[in-house]
């Protein structure tokens, strides 16, 4: 397979191949930007799901599922959400053989289909907090080059949550509540990442701000897998969404907005991965321990039933496992299961059924030791608690150690020559001066650290394009 | 709530009512056939599509996922599929601000999405039988009056397995573990049906035969929830899907399709609902028990307390239990959770408390007793299979006592006058006379009953329109 290779264009290379070897997608969809799940990737990106609706089932938020297609006219209710959309969505013009009377786009995101019904449904401050969420296939006419999993033009796993709150203060507490659901998400999926108030010219279509979550890949470039917005009232003058105070006032709700996709995975498979492919966090592996029995001629003992054995042990203690009794070498059973990221392999050969053990290698650090079989089980939960510490603590080293700050542009400049990854430059605030920066790094400004208090380490310092006084800390990086 | 009135077009009012007011959809969004999806609804869908994919798993169908958009160029492959789909699907035909080169269908169904990628990924004998699946949202330009579950543009739950095989033989194995699969699936929602083989004129567009499985609905239709088609060879033509035999020879797959979706939801609501709404089963009702405190003014003891004690012990058996705490009278919550069909209501009252006892309401016969508190978690259960049992008893003795077998077109009407169902009539096989029979009778065949040695009563008899010698049991409804 491709190398690796961090650091390089490679990386693109390393990416594509492992996606179709290891079975998530078949790029060879006839439609430019749409792929084809298969069954192994459908299974990882389920198990990612199961654990959003815990969190949303944990949090209160009750799910629904709105209808695909948008009218144009309730597209067209919000100004600053239609000029940003209205360059990427498909239209549905006909149907059967005649023209639509109203044409239909198909949802890009689902603000304009949900929210008339939602000024429907919320009538008194006790209907508030209002929380829902979906997750969908959405749509965009992507321009630039798509990528599998990371830009596309369909998004087969789009979650959105939508909230509505008596104030903006409650809309905050909303933000806080989505963060630390993502930070809960991101332990089970062993992810470092960063939080960046986006810059005004940067912000969700309609948004009063927004933020980003963003993780460093293995080329440097830097990947949005999570976003927070809070419209304040925007959405809800557009669709008229209001609620009855206390005191028989009516007030347009706050709301608020979470969304993730199927880049979860595509940073997964980025994050851990390496020169034999996929490493899994067991958390999400649909195969969690491969059984691989050894067999050797003239052995007198049945490995195939010992393993059989361990494995309905295994199983009985609630972890995925399967046994490999494909009659090819072992050789290439561990091939196809390195590349595919299952986490534990247990060899088993026939001197272990007669010394009562096995053998385990962990797929994160390709060490193996020998375990007694009556420790088995215990011994693979262990292990699992020790792949997702090590996972999680080499992506944070892998992270911090591509977060740099900066005070001039040309060392800034360096950074991006050196390993790229995410650059923190002293900023005064000024759009003039972000952009500036923006194109003098050819870089894109992911917004100022987010909570603010992570900026306050500024005194004294300037921003290098007006020479004003520093107020922000702005992170910059090439993106995807 | 507006009154059942089984055998009238009341029916229908009281389906719309149950549909909107249990919280199931919201029919006001403002697209013509497509509708929201409410928490409560989509729950009961979650349950019933659980039990489809463990059916799936345990036959050995892969999950997997296609895009939604199918190019026209693809679509147009298949002769007869697209004469039968062209008038109803809905175009895709600009992207952002620009037409596009190749227009794009909505599916309406996966064929013409899936067959060019299995001539990908079947190459040889050894990846047969290759069996798929999908559950997704599908688009139907209906220009048939729309009705919320039954005739909808959008279908949000479509479930669609496709196989392919290496002769017709193993396609006919697959036919009979999809009619295994659906008969353990209706035991689940404790629905009776029966399957026909639909008449030639009446097959799904490229399929070579195709079964059907009805329901009676409570005003005398039947509703189509399931169906199979074996397609023989003719889609792999069109599609180029060749394995190579052991002998090294090319052949042309045999392919299946086995079909579901909400329909099955419009079914349970229909067939078990009654005066005070839905009548959910056990098996897929979102809360299985709801437990309603009544306290009393002046009781010294705290029946809330005693409430959440035995939810607590449901909640561990693995029961689905909710505790209704609200502030309004007992009344209005036995009202709620009939409405919304839960099959177990527990009341406890101070005098529950002291004696140690609880009372016990099944919403199908509405019936009470009183059990003792530390026998409440087995009785339970008990009555849950209990529930089960009767409500499938009560759905097949609808079923039978809707199926007349007569001999003569007079006959026929008069069983479509009285009380309609399916009515079965000899028919010797020949177009012509099923459609006149079909005109005569205003009414739909279904086909003929499947599998065939059912229809092997017919010594003697006589087709009603030609006085030819009887072939067939030929079966009539009017249909959703």
């Amino acid at each position: 397979m491709v190398e690796r290779k961090r650091w390089s264009e490679a990386f693109s290379d390393w990416f594509n191949e492992v996606i179709e070897t290891a079975g998530i997608l078949d790029k060879r969809y006839p439609v430019k930007g749409m792929n084809v799940w298969l069954p192994y990737g459908l299974k990882i990106m389920r198990n990612i799901e199961k654990f959003i609706r815990e969190e949303m089932e944990r949090t209160g938020h009750q799910e629904v599922l709105f209808p695909a297609l948008i009218p144009e006219t309730e597209f067209r209710k919000e100004a600053e959400h239609i000029a940003g959309f209205e360059g990427e969505v498909f239209w549905v013009t006909h149907a059967g053989l005649d023209p639509l009377d109203v044409r239909l786009i198909l949802r890009p995101t689902s603000e304009t289909a949900m929210y008339s019904m939602f000024s429907l449904w919320i009538r008194s401050h006790a209907d508030l907090p209002f929380k829902v969420y979906q997750i969908v296939n959405v749509y965009r006419y992507e321009t630039k080059h798509t990528r599998p999993l990371i830009r596309v033009r369909e998004i087969s796993h789009f979650f959105e949550a939508h909230t509505a709150h008596r104030d903006f203060e409650d809309a905050e507490r909303q933000i806080r509540e989505d963060l630390e659901i993502f930070d809960r998400l991101m332990r089970k999926l062993a992810i470092a990442y960063i939080i960046s108030k986006r810059p005004e010219w940067d912000k969700f279509p309609g948004a009063f701000y927004s933020l980003g979550a963003e993780v460093v890949m293995p080329d440097g470039r830097t990947l949005q897998i999570g976003t927070m917005h809070n419209y304040k009232q925007n959405f809800a003058r557009a669709y008229n969404i209001l609620y009855e105070t206390e005191t028989g006032d009516h007030e347009y709700v706050h709301q608020t907005t979470f969304g993730m996709s199927e880049r979860l995975l595509a940073a997964v498979i980025a994050i851990h991965g390496d020169d034999r492919g996929m490493v899994l966090p067991p958390t999400i592996a649909p195969i969690q321990v491969v059984i691989v029995p050894i067999p050797k001629k003239d052995a007198e003992v049945d490995v195939y039933a010992y393993a059989r054995e361990i494995a309905e042990e295994l199983k009985v203690a609630g972890i995925r496992v399967h046994v490999d009794e494909r009659d090819i070498r072992p050789g290439r059973k561990f091939y196809d299961w390195e590349l595919k990221g299952v986490p534990l392999r247990i060899e088993v050969g026939p001197r272990d059924v007669e010394g009562k053990t096995v053998v385990i290698a962990r797929r994160d650090t390709l060490t193996k030791e020998t375990v007694k079989r009556a420790r088995v089980v215990d011994r693979v939960r262990e292990l699992f608690d020790e792949i997702m510490e090590n996972l999680h603590a080499r992506a944070r080293e892998w992270l911090e150690s591509h977060i740099k700050r900066v005070e001039t542009l040309e060392e800034a400049k360096e950074a991006f020559e050196d390993r790229r990854g995410v650059v923190e430059i002293p900023w005064c605030g000024e759009e003039e001066c972000g952009l500036r920066m923006e194109e003098v790094l050819d870089a894109k400004m992911l917004g100022t650290p987010y909570p603010e208090e992570e900026a306050l380490r500024l005194e004294g310092k300037r921003c290098p394009v007006c020479g004003g006084e520093a107020k922000f800390v702005a992170r910059f990086a090439r993106t995807y």
